[in-house]
Formats: C-alpha cells, structure tokens, sequence
C-alpha cells in the first residue's frame, strides 16, 4: 500500500517519483486522503530537490485530471493562447488579444485576477462599466466563433488541484519553486483548451523571478511540458525590473491600451506587443511582417476588434473612454536632472496597491480610478523641476507617500537602455 | 505582526530564529494559530537547514512551557532520571532503577510504551499482573519518598507541543532530526523535574541514530540542553546493532532483568548496566566502585528494591516470576558452525512484533508472553545443530516465518567483539 509518508521521504531524499506514486499523491490531495500537513511538506522537499521534468509533467497533467478541460474543438482554426507570469502595468493582454484576434485567428482566454504588487486582466476589463467576466462554455466558445475573440474569468471548474495546492503554497514559504510553478501555470493552461500557448516570463524586482537565470530554467520547463502534451508552446523572457509602459492601475491601464491602439502609446511598448503579436500569430500558423502587425494595431483594426469584445461581454463603449474619476492627480517632479536609473517595479506596485489599484489580501475591494502614469520611463533624460509621473488618488497624498515615490525614482548620470524582450525560448 | 510564513521562509533560506520568534511559533501552534500544514512546512526546513544550538535551546524551553512541570521538591537528595533513546530487548530501565535506588539515591522516573521495532519500559511492567502504570502526582511521590523508586507513564498534561509535533513528524518524514529529537527528549525530561539525566544514545541498525556521528551530536546537543537549563547530564553512547541481552518480549525481559538481579545474567549485560549505574549515581553525587554496584545488583539489593516497587504499585509478586505462557516455543538451532556475525537488531524487533511482542500501530493490543530469547549473541562461537535462540509464540511458526529468522542470523568465520557503552559525553 502506497503511504504519503514515503513519497515525502522519497523526495525528501533526493529520488524521483513514479508517475503512479505523484498521480496517486494528487487525486489523495484533492479527495481529502492526503492532508495539507503532509502536502506542505512534500512542497518543501521539493523546493530543496526539485523534480526531474517527467516528474514534473506527471505532476501537471495530473492537476490537469483533477478538474474539466474546455473543449474548444467547435472553433475553427489553431485556437491560441497567452500567459503572463505576473507584472506591474501589464496590459498587453487587452491589446494582443484583440489585435491576434483581427488577423482572423480565434483567441479564447481565460484571465485572472491581481494580488500583492501585480495586476490582473480581470480586475482592468471589470473597469469598464458592465463588462461581464463570467460566462458559460456555450456563450464563451459562441462569442469567439462569432467575433474571434473572448476575455472572461477562469471557471472554477478548472484543474481542482492547483486551486488548493496555490492557497497552501502561499502560507508555507513554497512558492517559488520552478517545477510547481511551472505546473500550476501549465495546468491551466492546458486545461483551458487552446492548441498554441505564447508565455511570457517576466524577470526581475517586480516578477516572481529574479533572475534570468530562473526565468529561463522556467521557461523551458513550460516551454517542454506545453510540447509534451502535444500544444505548440513558445516563452518569451521580458524584463519586469520597472513597470510596463505608462499606467499601473485598472481604468488608467484601459486607457493606456486605447492610446496604442490609437497609434498614440510609447514606442517601446507600441513594438513589444507586435513583437509578442507576431509570436502568437506564427504559433497559430499565420505568419506576418511586424509592419502588417503594426499596421493593425495603429490603424484602427485592434481597436475596432476591441470594441467587438466589450459590446459582446456587456461593457458600456461610452464609459470605455470615460478618464479616470479619481479626485486628486499629484504631479512628481525630478528632483535634480538627470537619466532614469531605475523606478522599481515591485515599489510602485505595491504603491498602486496602496493607492486602492491592487489588493493585499484577496477579499480586498479595488479602486479602479486610482494609480500611477509614468510620464518618464527608465534610461530617459529628465530636467529638475520635469514631471516624472502623476499619481491618481481619491485622497491628497500624504508626505510621507510623496517622499516614498520620489525615493523610489533613481536619477544618475548614466544613460541605460530598458529592454523588453530579452530572450525567446521554443 | 508576526507571520508563520515569514518564519517558514526564514528557516528555509537558512537564517537563525530568534528566542522570541520561536516561542510564539510554538505557542501558536499548541492554540491552533499555526496549522499543521505550516508547522510540517517548517520541520522540512528544519531538516534541510537544521538549528543553532541557541535556537535548539529555545525551542525546547517553549516546549516545556506548554504543559505542566513535575516539582519533585518535596523529593529530599539529588532526584536522578534516565532514558534511552529506543532499542530492541532495552529492558535496562527494570533493573538499572531499583539498583541506583538501593544505593539512596531517589529515581522518579516516567516511562513510555513501545511502538514498531523498539520497546517500551511501561509495557513490560504491565506484564507483570496489577501493576499500576497511572499515578497521581502526589502518589508517585509519596512512593519515591517512601521506598526510593517509581516508575510510571507519562502523564498526560507534560508538554503539550510534543504531543502534537510529534505525532505529525510521523507522518511527515521529519522524525530523523537531531534538533527536534534533541528538544523532544529534553523538553520531556526538564518537565518530568528531575535534577540530573542520564541519556542513554542507542546507535545503530535497531535505533533512530544509524551512525555514531549522528548519536554524537545528538548527545552532544542535549547533554548541552541539559546544562543550559541547569541539569546535570550525561550521555553514553551504546551500541544497538543487536538486540541488547537475551530477550525481546514483556514478560521474557523481566525474566531476563530478575535473571540479572539474582546475578544470573548474561556478563556482558550485567557489565553494562553497572557501568550506567554508576553514571547515574556519580550524577547525584554518589561515587561506588564498579564493584560496590555489582555487588548490589547480584547479591539481591537491586531485587528487593525492584519487588517493593512492583509491590507499591499494585503488582503480584507471585505473578512476577511465573514464566511465559506462550503456547509454542521453537529452538532455532545454527545451521553451519562459526562465529555469529550479526543479530540485526531491527529485524529481530519486528519479527518480535509480528508475533505481538510489539505494537505496529499505537492501537493494537501486546501478546506480553510471546517473544525471542537469545542463547547467542554477536562474537560468540557455535556449532552446527547448537540452539541459537528460542522463539516464544502462540502459533507453530510458519515455515515462512522460520526460514527469515534463520536469514537474520548471520554466521561466519571472524569472531567480531561486541561493544556495547561505545563512548561517554558529559
């Protein structure tokens, strides 16, 4: 007879277990056999030994067994999805989706929510007056078949296992393990149904890894599971070490999505989503120049796409533009001339937070108006006295808040260059 | 505020806890603030990153602290205890007790049951008909004062942290810890108030340490735990790769301990408990020969002391030296002459078991009569068709069961000397 004891000792010493004894360990977990006491700690054996990547896929294609996998097979064409491994300001979702979706190639999403210093699809689309998030299999696979593209919530029904296995995580000091992230992510992602996955690993202070070096050992572990079971699966490594774009927080991350897919963002951000976009479209079998992309994305066809999407989830087209109702706009001024040096992306997350654009504990309610607009990004050049950013508040900033966010800015002499994608691994 | 995950994660990024970090972990747990999943989290770490002997120190103290501490004040002399750390045949206790009493010195001594492989000093006492095992505190007293020795079961109100920690180490593979076996054995001893210990550090095949090395530090740590808190203690180290003396079995070995103190026991055994007993008599105070104790434990001293203990407790003397009753008793004789190269201790202990000797699982009910008595140990000479033990059963042993006790006997051509006190830590 098989004993969790055993298994937990078995890892504990160092040796691999058979898919039999990590199957036999999962549906125990989830029917209530194994306790978390004994799963909490099996994860931090495995934090000290690892898994070996068939341990690693036997782990994860059993989470997947513990839940419904979405049938997508009513959708015609390679269906695609995306991934994001966390960020500050990530809002490339609300522009690739739409703009994949407006080369004809059917993107079925399932999102999540935001928690600490990152933030979630859901909460930004929730910003919108009347957008639905919740939707059955029938009207989501529907929606998609009809207009292309659909951004909803992830159901519940999903992968049973890494519900549990995340909450006990969180309160055990075993999060950041590779192959348990790797098969949390992939789990889902599985599930979920797409045939192509396009994962982007965020490396830095405000991702869950710090180092390239973690970012690429996860990547090619997602990256080889995806092929494993058969869903054509691409990485791509991208800095997080400040936040993505313009806006952090939910309204103000819409409005920054607008402005690009009027042709209106930054550069740099403008050229990461068409690179990701090219990406995901070469994943589903289209290939595309990045100017073809480009011009989609800034004459009009994304957004209009976009729009397709709010109207067909419920959303308000009129409050879709709407700016933020936050009741106080603080400018921050540079103290002293200079080149951006850093602007911390966890620090200003977590300032977001704070501001009521994230939330600290799961139940906490969110404030979508409230939030940071960087007018200067990291490696730009700015003059004592410029604006560096304004900070969307419902209350005036305190000085103690003032004085943290212009401790957070570093300003030097030395000219860096932000980098974006940093590496793409398939 | 404190939280048990930052304390997990601490502990696992091999960082020190302080003094005051460490109490409320334990405290949180004994009220149910820290759940099992995070304490099991916690051992793992622990087993991965150990303890400083400061943290070790605190974690013991904030054990006893969550019961009750026994005050033997009213105990006039140097009040000595004893313990070991688990064993096969370990039926020193029996006579090591009333022999250090016969010579004055107080021995309040609580004891445990057997469970697998190891027995257990209250199982062998309640071999013997009417004897008491539960006493009030005032009772258990009121007998050290009145005839110098008492042995009982733990009571149930010590160190409550023990309890609980130890029952999920069990099932989390976290037993094997030196920290956290060092503070279980000394939290219990410091809360049973005794003012000197005596620690008897099995090693080998049958006993928790396998290596000399491990039941080194693990002597050295609480012997160390014992001074710091102001007990005298002393650690030997002794050997457990064979069973110790003749008999494994309840009722077996408290023939083989009346054997001994009619001074018809085994040499070696004989030597060895005399040799602890001066250990424990040096430990209140008192210094006796070698000599001066062999003298006590052969001429009757040490068995008129061990039938008023059995006496005061509610014991039959009649019945103390019936011999077993088992049914079946099957002579195991050498099948090639030689020398007698290795009795694994462990293996013996569970063959013991199967028979009812001992317990597999807390619950289940002892056979007292069952049991194996050794006619040869290591290093001893014998001829093919010579008895090496006899195995005391209810039921004609299987062939089964026969052909493994014979594979468990080793013979061969190298006479190898048994060691039995391998080294004293004080």
């Amino acid at each position: 007879m098989m004993r969790t004891v055993d298994l937990i000792q078995k890892k504990r010493d160092g040796e691999e277990l058979s898919t039999q004894e990590i199957q036999w360990l999962i549906e125990g977990y989830v029917d209530g056999t194994v306790p978390d006491y004994q799963m909490s700690a099996f994860a931090m054996a495995v934090y000290f030994k690892g898994m070996s990547m068939r341990e690693t896929r036997d782990l994860t294609m059993a989470m997947v067994a513990t839940g419904e996998v979405i049938d997508l097979s009513a959708i015609a064409g390679i269906k695609t999805d995306k991934h994001s491994t966390g960020g500050v300001g990530d809002k490339v979702t609300l522009i690739l989706a739409p703009l994949v979706a407006s080369f004809g190639v059917p993107v079925a999403k399932m999102s999540g929510r935001g928690l600490g210093h990152t933030g979630g699809t859901l909460d930004k689309l929730e910003s919108i007056k009347g957008y639905q998030i919740e939707r059955s299999q029938e009207d989501f696979i529907k929606q998609v078949q009809e207009i292309g593209v659909s951004l909803i919530g992830q159901s519940d029904n999903l992968v049973k296992a890494d519900k549990m296995l995340y909450a006990l995580r969180d309160v055990t000091a075993t999060v950041d393990i590779i192959p348990l992230i790797a098969s949390s992510v992939m789990s889902k992602k599985i599930a979920a149904g797409a045939d192509s996955i396009l994962l982007d690993v965020t490396v830095g202070d405000g991702a869950f890894m710090k180092t390239i070096e973690d970012a690429e050992k996860l990547s090619e572990t997602m990256v080889a599971l995806g092929k494993e079971v058969g869903r054509k699966t691409i990485a791509v490594i991208t800095d997080m070490s400040q936040p993505l774009g313009q806006a952090i927080g939910n309204r103000l991350e819409v409005l920054e999505a607008i402005q690009i897919m009027k042709g209106q963002g930054r550069e740099d951000v403008t050229h990461f989503i068409c690179e990701l976009a090219q990406l995901m479209l070469e994943l589903a079998g289209v290939e595309k120049t990045l100017e073809e992309i480009h011009e989609h994305l800034v004459n009009g066809k994304a957004l209009e796409k976009f729009e397709a999407l709010v109207a067909a989830q419920g959303g308000d087209l009129q409050d879709l533009y709407r700016p933020s109702t936050a009741k106080v706009v603080t400018e921050i001024k540079a103290e002293e001339s200079g080149y951006i040096e850093a602007l911390p992306a966890l620090e200003f997350g977590l300032f977001a937070m704070r501001l009521g654009a994230g939330r600290a504990v799961k139940t906490d309610a969110l404030d979508y108006e409230t939030g940071i607009v960087f007018e200067k990004k990291v490696g730009e050049a700015v003059e004592s006295g410029e604006t560096i950013a304004k900070v969307y508040s419902q209350e005036i900033l305190d000085k103690k808040l003032l004085t943290e966010f212009q401790k957070n800015v570093k300003i030097g002499r030395v000219q860096l260059l932000p980098k974006e994608i940093i590496k793409v691994i398939s």
